[in-house]
This record gives structure tokens, C-alpha cells and sequence, in this order.
């Protein structure tokens, strides 16, 4: 007897290297120590551009002109307030938990209802709406995100302002003050490096939700929920706190030494995808260096041990500091409280996964895969106890 | 140059047919008309056990005897239960959207923080953490969506009762009155014959977020979303709709056949996978022939010129009444608002997501396929007007 009867196809576990969809939207190629956003180099771009240029060539395709970026930039700056229904529930959501990726999941999902998104499916063509929704759950984002970290802090939300830049605007709502030009742009650089990274769990999970024709919220609450999965990776703050915990640099190859030989991570190293430099890592290690501060000395000195100690106890393993490593780092030089490590990722890749489901959005097919039922053949009749009803 | 790096292989359109998992908790068989759980009949269950029984089976793989199942009764009674700070809540989240499916998508966002729940990734494995959380969710979900329901109605929510049978509480607290037998027995009916369906998009969506090792209600919200998806499937009230639409049986015909000459859908009819009579659909027929009333009458009239005109229209079509259509049927003879049809699918759909998500893991690979770049190739030097910034 057959378990199912449709033909199946057998594939590597966990769907590795299964072509699931095709993407204008960029790739990476773990081998070479490259990813790209459209045809451009991701790291060429968070050297060379701001927040709202790589939004708008994830989206729209084009690096926009100066006007093009204008005006692209006023409409991401009205969309950026929450609406008035949100923020006045906002401070509920934030008493049930200290979790921000639980409060913006539930925030976003409220917001979906609130903005009365219609589904994917049903939209027209034509029109703008899909697109238009894409742009306001990635401007929103970072305002629900600084206002839930004031409020569980104790101090009052600072409401947006459309006329600044989308990550100054992110930095000055969270700290209370306008972040000074070298902040800025360092917290930019990481934004725009991570906005996308190829097909990773979350923007998969999003465009399974939207192949169902389901509404732009519920991809994002689903893909929300795929980020916050530890296995997902992306917790700079990890990677710091292991960097606090050895201290100095007198104590780091005894560190590093003692958990290879455990066979225990040592966080902030290893990726699923690079065999070789990650070179979000390579950028933003950069980045550090253009802050004179213990820190890095700590962080670049440790990275070298990681290296130096792997090779002589392990030789030939391909583990290298990843995004985790000098993003923690970079993020605290700038300002940003470690609990807003991993939400601070989370308004950066908002604008990869809004452009995934946009781009979705245009394929009919849904995504609907198979399993194969390897319990007891049915039917079996049942048992005694569980005699017919009358 | 390699578009990537990693070998990768080529599947059928939208994954269809792709194994992506094994799993004991059953499976559907299109071609003969057939599904199961675990090792029954799904139908041979429908009509000889009720909820809490088929639940049990679906989680633990086992009918419960007498003991156990007053037991099991006992404990997702206990849990149904709103934590008190959901219950407080809920009337601002259903002041904000009229969309069930929303307002449980938010609501259970809310309730896995308020639960405190741990990612399932950090487990204790010998704990009974993550059974326990799967229960709660889903005994806790029927009362949010009764609760939500009255209070767009402006009633005033009604509390559970952890003493009765799930679905007679489900049924009280909607209505405000303990259901008869003979619609209770209905809708537990239908509730067992829809609480899982092989691997759906919605369950899909739940074991690949449980694959990153995110916490149960992060599964839950994003199964959600796909269940919302208008392609998913499972929209009760349109199949209703139709049958209002049509009036009487004889205008059917000509409804049928104008619907059928344009290429339209008739609401209802037509399944994914069912090459064949939908079981479904065939036991609710049944389970409305119990009732004497003329939308029985109509119902079963418009199937058999359905079926009779797409014989002579489109000879060899397999085009069958799906679950939809009677399951219209017995909800509103049983009392159910029609806005409550989707919702209600959606108390019997959280068991078997739960039982999904449970199953998932214990499996330590996380589902993450690739997609194909087919864009310009890169890297394309960035535009002269993107120039390096400062």
C-alpha cells in the first residue's frame, strides 16, 4: 500500500540546495565570501549608500537618482509614525512581556488589522496597494521597536519625525538624541549589509505565508517568528557577551583553547552559508576600527587568537568571526543597548523580507511540499474502547 | 559565474510532491479519497470518538481508554482558561480589526509572551514543556475566538468551563447557551474530521518555523497566516454564500451552467488534492441529512446538477463538493454565525498544528531551501550617482 499517492520526489534533508523560487532580489555565495543585493556588491553598498537607497533598489530594482531618492524618502518618512490605535496599545502588549521580538510580532500583527491590509491574492494589479504596505510595515517597524524599548525602560516613546533619515531618525526615537555623524553612520553601514542575506529561514518563511495569498502582515508575523528561532542565528548580543566574559586579551587564548577542546562554540564564529571570511564580518570589523576604544583592541586581538588557536587544534575547520561578531561591538561603540542587538537586525531585515513577499506576491504557484507517513499502515479498525457513538 | 555555489537541485513548481519530512501523524491519499490520522480513518474517528480522543491520538499516537481520556479532559479543561491578561486585552485588540483570523493571530502573539514561553530549541528534551505549551495553545484558542466574537456583538465574553467537553464549551461560550446533542454531535464532527489534513500549507508553515527552534506560539502565528491565505483554502461561508445566491433549486441549473461555461468557480466544488469524492465532504453530507430543513434539500439538489452539468459541459473534469460546502451546511444548522465558519475550522486546525509542531522538534534540522538568482549578474560597479559617501 502506497503512503501517499502523489509522485514524490526525494530531496537532501532539511530542503538544502532545493530550488524553491527564482529571485531578482540578490544571493550569496558562501564559497567566495559574497552576497549581493540586485547586481551590486551588498558590502559596496553599505559603503557607498544609505538606508532608504538599498531599500529602494531591494523594492524597486534601481539605485535611485537624487530626486528618485527625495521623494522615495518623504514617503518612507510618513509612513514611519504608528498609527494612533497602535500606539495607545502599545504600552499594554509591552507589560506582558520583556521580549521585543514577541512585542513587535504581536504589534505588527495588530497592525496588519488596523491599516485593514486586504490579502496578497486579492489586490490589484495594477495598483500600488501591495507595494504601498510593503513600504509602511518596514517604515513602522523601528518606531514600534524604540517606543517598546523606552516604554519598558520607563520613559516615554518619542514620536517619529518624516523628515529625517530612516536610521537617524531609528537611532534618535530609541536613544532620546540625534545620533552624532559617526554613529550614524556605522549603525547605517550594519543596516544596509543586513537588510538581506539570500534565502535564509525567515524571508523563506515569509514567501511560504504569501504563496498563500495571505496578507502582508501575516508573512511578516510568520517570518518574525522564524527570526526569533535560535537556530536562525543573529544575536550579536551573544558574540559581546562572550567578548565581557574573556575580558582582556591575557585571558583569551585560554578562552578559546578551552571551549575548541570542548567542542563548544565560542560565539560570534561559524555561519550555515560561508566557507571562508564573512565579509559582513570583514566590513564591519572596518567599521570598529574607525572607534578608538579597548574594545575593539579586545575584539580584533581575540578573532586573531580564534584563528591562530582553531588552526593548531583543528586544522583545516573553516570557522570565522560572522555578522554577530563586530556587530555587537559596532553597536555598542554607537550607543544601542545590547537588548537592542537583535531588533536593531530586525529594522534592517524588515526591508529584505517586505521586498521577498512583494516579489512573491507575482507568483501564482503556492508553496506546498509533501511529507511521507512512516507510522502504522491505515485503516485500522478502532479500537474497542473507542466504540461508535450512538 | 555560478549564480551560487551550493549544489543544488531542481523540484517541481511550489515544491509540489517534494518530501520534506517524515511524520506518524498521517497522511492524505488524493486518488482514493482517503486520509487518516496516525493509523485510523480520519472518518472512522469523526463518527465514533470525539474531540478530546482524536486530539489525544493526533499528540500522543494513542486512543485514550476511559481513564486516561477523563484525565486528558481534565487537563486542556484547565487550560482553556484566558490568562487574565489576555482576557483584559482582548476587547482593545477586536476595537481594532473585524477580522477573527487576525484578532487570534494577535491574541496568541500575545499569549506566547505573556506564557513566557522558551524557544522549543531550549527545551529541557525530558520535560513535558513543549506537550504542555502545544495543550495550552490549543485549549486556550476556542475561547479567545468565542470571546472575540461576542465582544464584536457587544455581549460580554463568557468564561470557560473547564468541567464540559471541549467543543460543548466552545459551543456555549459562542452562543451563550450549552448546544443540544444532536448539534454538538454535528460539530465535533465535523471539528475531528478538519483538526489535520496531511501537509497543508498552514502545517508547513508551523514545522518551519519549529525547525529554527522559535517558540510555539511563533509556529502558531505564522500557520495562522497561511490558514488566511485565500489560496489555502477553507472559506465555509463562500460555499454557503452560493447556496443563498442560488436561491432554490431551480434556478441551480442555470446558475451551475453559466457559472461552469465562463470558467468560473462554483464555491464549494474542487479540492487540491482529491482526484475524487472529498471523505469530507461525503460524512458531512450525512451529517446534514440528520436535520430536516430545506437548505439540506437544496444543498444536496445543487450538488447533483453540479455535478451532472460538469459531466456534460467538461466530460472527464474531477471536480467533487469539497469540505466547505457541507461543512456550511452543518454550521449553520447547528447555530453558528457565518462569520464564525473559518474560525471554527480554526479550533480543530490547532490540534493538528500543535501535534505538527511537537513532532518537529524532535528533528534537529532546520528547513531552509534555496532560491535561484536569476537577475543581471553581479557586481555591477555601483552608478556614478551613488557615489562612495564621505
Amino acid at each position: 500500500m502506497r503512503s501517499t499517492d502523489q509522485q514524490t520526489v526525494t530531496v537532501p534533508p532539511g530542503l538544502a540546495g532545493v530550488v524553491v523560487t527564482e529571485t531578482e532580489l540578490g544571493d550569496v555565495r558562501g564559497a567566495e565570501g559574497f552576497y549581493h543585493y540586485r547586481q551590486y556588491s551588498a558590502i559596496d553598498l553599505a559603503e557607498a549608500v544609505g538606508f532608504e537607497a538599498a531599500w529602494h533598489l531591494l523594492l524597486f530594482g534601481n539605485l535611485p537618482e537624487a530626486g528618485q531618492l527625495t521623494a522615495f524618502s518623504d514617503r518612507v518618512g510618513a509612513l514611519r509614525p504608528m498609527p494612533d490605535e497602535l500606539a495607545a496599545l502599545l504600552p499594554a502588549i509591552c507589560a506582558t512581556t520583556d521580549d521585543a521580538l514577541t512585542i513587535v510580532r504581536t504589534a505588527l500583527s495588530l497592525w496588519g488589522g488596523i491599516r485593514r491590509l486586504r490579502p496578497l491574492f486579492d489586490a490589484d494589479p495594477d495598483s500600488d496597494e501591495i507595494v504601498e504596505s510593503a513600504l509602511a510595515a518596514a517604515a513602522v517597524t523601528p518606531t514600534i521597536l524604540a517606543a517598546a524599548h523606552r516604554i519598558r525602560h520607563g520613559a516615554e516613546p518619542i514620536e517619529a519625525d518624516p523628515t529625517l533619515g530612516h536610521v537617524d531618525d531609528y537611532l534618535r526615537m530609541l536613544t532620546g538624541a540625534r545620533p552624532n555623524p559617526h554613529d550614524l553612520r556605522a549603525v547605517e553601514q550594519y543596516l544596509v549589509s543586513t537588510m538581506d542575506h539570500g534565502f535564509n529561514a525567515s524571508t523563506f518563511t515569509a514567501r511560504v505565508i504569501a504563496s498563500t495569498g495571505a496578507d502582508l502582515a501575516a508573512c511578516l508575523v510568520g517570518a518574525i517568528g522564524s527570526f526569533s528561532g535560535p537556530k536562525h542565528g543573529g544575536a550579536p548580543s551573544r558574540a559581546l557577551e562572550a567578548l565581557d566574559e574573556i575580558g582582556s586579551l591575557d585571558h583569551a587564548e585560554a578562552y578559546v583553547r578551552d571551549k575548541i577542546e570542548r567542542g563548544d562554540r565560542v560565539m560570534g564564529f561559524g555561519h550555515a552559508v560561508y566557507r571562508t571570511k564573512d565579509p559582513r564580518s570583514e566590513m564591519l570589523r572596518r567599521t570598529a576600527l574607525g572607534y578608538d576604544d579597548p574594545l575593539v583592541d579586545l575584539a580584533v586581538g581575540v578573532e586573531a587568537i580564534f584563528e591562530r588557536t582553531l588552526a593548531e587544534l583543528k586544522p583545516g575547520r573553516e570557522l570565522f568571526a560572522n555578522v554577530e561578531y563586530y556587530a555587537g561591538v559596532v553597536m555598542k561603540l554607537a550607543g544601542i543597548d545590547p537588548s537592542m542587538f537583535t531588533p536593531t537586525f530586525c529594522v534592517a531585515r524588515v526591508a529584505g523580507w517586505t521586498a521577498n513577499i512583494v516579489e512573491q506576491s507575482h507568483d501564482a504557484k503556492m508553496i506546498r511540499p509533501s511529507a511521507r507517513y512512516v507510522g502504522p499502515p491505515p485503516p485500522q479498525p478502532l479500537p474497542v474502547h473507542a466504540a461508535p457513538r450512538a
